[in-house]
């Protein structure tokens, strides 16, 4: 998917939201534990219901690894569904990956060859050999950790480079450089919604993955005033307050309201701020 | 397993090797591909022969999960060959995940609620939400990145901080305040041998994983002049070099060979630098 086409997508739907899927087999309603695959039959009622109002889901690989090998193939199911249901959505594994070249290759092959994902996030730490190979794959982006939504990213990624500058900045203007608008997005968490204003100098163009809304306590209305640019350029993520908004059998109708809730908020902000 | 009991291991071997098992099912010998779980048959025969050589084994799971649930099992029927066969060997999960808080929970859970690796390694870009979780458990490790072994090391590790010192020595220094010399290593490329003279003015008693001998072009020489402290303080891990040291049907003698090689190798290092 090209950022055009993302763009066009959120045109169309007056939303920029992404549906984090961090599905724990031990926080889904209990009567989904009768199924063959309770994580898949939560996934596919969530997105079933939440589709409308969304233009992106995001995997959190953790969820489906700490299952092992049942794990690894509810979160390709729940790829395959949407791909079938669902085509124009965007899919990103959060699995915050990054290794040297070999096996950065082999972490990219992971993902892309057999299309489970359209980017992944990749940690930056290691420098360009991490991201790189997830740039190879035509359609496919590298979404790069910048400022994360977490009280420890002052541990690193708030300290101040011999420039003056945070350590965060020098990876977002160092990474810039590998990749194109068309490939590459980086995560900026929305606590540090103010921050925004100063990357937003730094890479206008690109697209910013933002979670951190809701349970962590971002505002959306900073999050647009201060990140969105001519395309959007935004996708803004919500998990636990849509997916676990309600624990009974409603749970599904409970995520769609707060999508669209979401979603109607987003349309108000599209209007205001859209350049 | 505690550090002490690492080191007894490493003093009743002569050997501080960890082989490294980057299994990619693509470069496995061709009479292997008509086993069941090709991938495990190989694990298991080059455990088998290099076992006498070594205290440690390090799947890297970018090569397990590239084949997906598949993969996963893969991954898991060696840990339990190795648990079995070789109860004594410490088992680290080469798998560089970094996520915050509740996630990196699911992580640590993933890799040791179930005993499938003793340590494993994590990037600390996010800071000590990211490691933190790994630490909770008696008597596992997490393997903190600190100076990598490949080119794009230059990117951000050895970037300059504000007070003139380097990315990867903030994160030492940062980090060796999250857990004791019990539960936290750290991982410094064989390539940057001379840095670890520096590295170890800042943590002189951890053990240090080191990666990038052989295959990467380090010195396994300097490695321990540099780095050896008086309880060895040192894994160095070998994969290529040793898993396809040769790619026909005698690929295990070949890899005991290899083995045995280095083992003699770090048995003359322990005698001159052990302090």
């Amino acid at each position: 998917m090209t950022s055009e086409q993302l763009f066009s997508q959120i045109r169309s739907k007056r939303s920029f939201l992404c549906v984090g899927l961090d599905t724990d087999v031990n926080k889904i309603p209990r009567h989904l534990l009768s199924q063959d695959d309770p994580v898949f039959a939560f996934n596919r009622a969530i997105v079933d219901a939440t589709a409308p109002y969304a233009v992106c889901y995001k995997p959190n690989m953790a969820f489906y690894e700490e299952s092992g090998a049942k794990g690894w193939e509810s979160f390709r199911r729940t790829v395959e569904y949407i791909r079938e249901r669902y085509p124009d959505m965007l899919i990103i594994a959060d699995a915050k990956r990054g290794d040297i070249g070999n096996t950065s290759k082999m972490y990219a092959r992971a993902f892309f060859s057999e299309n489970l994902a359209d980017a992944v996030t990749v940690s930056p730490y290691m420098g360009y050999d991490t991201v790189g190979p997830f740039l190879q794959y035509e359609g496919k982006w590298a979404v790069v950790l910048a400022l994360t939504s977490n009280p420890s990213a002052a541990d690193f990624e708030l300290q101040r480079m011999e420039d003056g500058g945070y350590l965060y900045e020098k990876v977002i203007d160092t990474a810039c450089g590998w990749g194109t608008t068309d490939n590459l997005m980086f995560v900026v968490g929305a606590t540090q919604a103010k921050m925004l204003r100063g990357i937003r100098r730094l890479i206008p163009d690109h697209f910013l993955l933002v979670p951190g809304v809701g349970a962590q306590g971002g505002s959306l209305e900073e999050v647009a005033r201060y990140g969105m640019n001519g395309r959007c350029g935004l996708l803004v993520n919500s998990s636990r307050g849509i997916i676990y908004a309600d624990s009974t059998e409603r749970f599904a109708e409970a995520a769609a309201e707060k999508s669209a809730e979401l979603a109607a908020e987003m349309a108000g902000l599209l209007d205001s701020y859209l350049k």
